[in-house]
């Protein structure tokens, strides 16, 4: 689809005009090849929208938000978010299988934390836009 | 479940350590009180899970990352998403709904922008997120 639209342009696109217009309804397919060349490729889009999908969940959104206040053991989580350990122990399978989370092993306990500052980042942005939207 | 928590708590923080220890297994039921104290209300996890759950979608996962480079009328949203106009209006209804995008009317046209700097966000935040476990 992209791939359509990208060759589709090529021979209109030294006629096209310097800047994309959004005043007006153009229906520039050179404009529109342009953007189609910088928008993110099937595969990352298919990734990015997993990753959301997961979050869609009031108990993953919990514990993402319990980790963004430091590594946590299994126990401390499960006791925060109201779940058993045994349930507690598969939601963060699944987090950890989009590496949304990465663990610690210490004796028999493990310990969780964020994977990266950017899954901190997905969840400050969605409260703010939510918290926004109430004020 | 917080409320439970807190209330608990209430008698034994004056003994607590002062910081929460994070290397041992310790169980302390007043240092799990005051992370649930800090942690996000219900009302607001529900919300952000809404979000999450709306953006865990490939279609409006693109219409997003369209919409970060710029305000688009529908027809483009269309194409480059490769949907029908018809659906295109519907998935930006419901991004509407959830105040992810914002519509500008001008004579018969509709040009859709996202709603906040945030909604950007996120879609960036995620998209490293990704990248960063392909690299």
């Amino acid at each position: 689809m992209f791939m359509a639209l990208n060759t589709r342009s090529r021979g209109a696109d030294s006629a096209a005009p310097t800047h994309e217009r959004h005043d007006k309804h153009v229906h520039d397919p050179a404009a529109r090849a342009r953007l189609a060349a910088r928008l993110l490729d099937t595969a990352t889009v298919e990734a990015v929208s997993d990753v959301f999908r997961l979050l869609g969940d009031p108990t993953r959104v919990r514990i993402v938000d319990a980790l963004t206040h430091g590594e946590r053991c299994v126990c401390d989580l499960a006791a925060l978010v109201g779940l058993t350990e045994s349930a507690m122990s598969h939601q963060l399978r699944l987090l950890r299988a989009a590496r949304l989370v990465r663990v610690r092993r210490a004796g028999r306990q493990a310990y969780y934390t964020l994977d990266d500052h950017h899954v901190a980042g997905l969840v400050y942005d969605t409260r703010k836009h939510v918290e926004e939207g109430h004020a």
